[in-house]
């Protein structure tokens, strides 16, 4: 088949005929995985999705469905060709011994996610700038006060992490007229109008320049406990931060000590060591951070049986997954 | 003196000796006036700025600068060369009608101030469309919750005004990749991926397609109570409306009945038929009202400063300011 040819098959709905099936496991909290299957049979009928004890010939398995599985969820599956997770973080599935270092992992990286991304960071964004927090308190006040205000232009905002979803932040941003920087590996390929830094001394540039920094790095063992005392201690004093990333990247004692001395004036957190935030957490009543609950961006399940069909047509190509994992980088 | 000339003078900062002194008079409010007599002699010393008792010979004065003028304010002035507004709105100065009809007034309408209400505008549109009101009450609860999510892309926001600020905002929200349309007298120039609307059927039909509908329109006989039961009734059940233009197009209590009965979900009000709104308006505690205090952009004195001292240099060259008012529309 050409690829002329495959690309019209693609788009017809329904079962494929002429596509051959592949036998699926979910590995991970079966709670979380079980609407995967339905969304499967919808969008991906040719991908038949099963719970580990429905499998009763391991060897016919070729695609792994995962979220936090456990050591040895892998093992009983020797001919997998390919695992995803079902959204954007790896970090879980690595951490797996059993994970076979020959099979590609992908993970669910759409345009979908990446604008829901935008509006929730763009959000806190102007919370913080613009402080509705004080315009709501002043409505509950029943008390009429302007505020002072800055142009967007004399705002600096730094983000960690520069992939399709720091694209579409930072593309936002610009919209709006912030003056944005992103620190990236390699600090390059960077949308109009942002200026780049890499490496450890383009870290401390800018965190220096941040009035508010904007967190969307992945877990990995370089980034983890990334927000910490030393980080906050090179941002300008009163700035403000927004962590979208993993839980693990911060140090959360660090941040209520920088939080109590004022060296940061508020913080937004959807993402936390243990989820749920537990109900004794001093996160939730902080007057100055804003708790949300890991819920910045969504991949639905149809849209993770689409992105997961896709990558599997790329396989029968010759191809790998667009949205293929860097295993040495982490993510 | 050519064109040339004429602008490198322009970046000139303190008293320029070449430039002739302009005898000016501020005519409103004194307490709102009195701070631009200190941002004009910083900004523009050759514009002598002074309050009417102050004034000695008022046929002198080629340049008025208003806000809320009485009705016979302009009166004592024969030789006014120029009127301008403080801010985007003319309405208050086209009412007093001692406006000389021969002179060209002129509002303040800078890309800052349009870039300030886009940020504006657009924290609105997130926080009905991303439900950021229910995030902050499950906060208070410790309630750990996620939220259905919709793609931006399936949420239609319509604007009614496309001056300037309508660009902004338009511009800002298609970044995040909303269902734009704009209705304008035109219903042409717009922003790329921008749907047009003009005329009483179009306006029909931008109220029809809006989940989100922004008003940001100026405020003209026309204009006065266009958001009215009528206009509700034809938008989506449980849409929210965003009003950042003037009081005086909102009939109050067609917006109080919309919500009461969930024709309307919500309401963002920057602006109100009184201000400062009333202690005892119901506005004030409606638990699906936002109320903010006429608050969205500002022109500092400086800004204003800087507009006027461009229009005085283009009236020299035989020009026209480039944010005249056209009195026939109203704005």
């Amino acid at each position: 088949m050409t690829t002329m040819e495959t690309e019209r098959h693609g788009q017809r709905s329904g079962p494929r005929a002429d596509v051959p099936t592949v036998q699926g496991v979910l590995l991970g909290t079966p709670e979380i995985m079980t609407t995967y299957i339905a969304a499967f049979e919808q969008m991906a009928p040719h991908i038949r999705l099963s719970l580990p004890d429905a499998i009763t010939d391991p060897e016919s398995v070729t695609f792994a469905l995962a979220w936090d599985p456990g050591a040895e969820d892998f093992r009983p599956y020797p001919h997998l060709r390919l695992v995803s997770s079902i959204a954007a973080g790896v970090n879980g599935i690595l951490q797996s011994p059993s994970l076979p270092s020959d099979v590609p992992l992908m993970r669910i990286a759409g345009e979908s996610q990446a604008q829901m991304m935008a509006g929730f960071v763009t959000w806190h964004v102007l919370w913080h700038h613009r402080r509705f927090g004080d315009y709501l308190d002043h409505q509950r006040q029943r008390h009429w006060q302007r505020l002072p205000k800055r142009d967007a232009a004399d705002v600096r905002v730094g983000l960690l992490g520069a992939g399709r979803m720091g694209g579409a932040v930072a593309r936002s941003l610009v919209a709006l007229d912030y003056d944005v920087a992103i620190h990236s590996r390699s600090g390059r390929n960077l949308p109009a109008g942002v200026e780049g830094f890499s490496g450890e001394a383009g870290l401390e540039r800018l965190s220096a320049r941040s009035d508010i920094l904007i967190n969307l790095l992945p877990l990995t063992p370089q980034t983890r406990g990334i927000l910490d005392a030393a980080l906050f201690a090179r941002m300008p004093r009163g700035a403000a931060l927004i962590h979208v990333g993993r839980g693990e990247h911060l140090i959360e004692d660090d941040l209520l000590a920088a939080l109590a001395s004022g060296q940061l004036a508020a913080a937004s957190l959807d993402v936390f060591a243990i989820e749920p935030l537990p109900q004794d957490h001093p996160f939730w009543r902080h007057e100055r951070i804003l708790v949300t609950p890991h819920d910045a961006c969504d991949s639905t399940p149809p849209q993770v049986a689409q992105e997961v069909a896709k990558a599997l047509q790329r396989l029968e190509q010759g191809q790998l997954p667009t949205s293929v994992v860097d295993r040495e980088a982490g993510y």
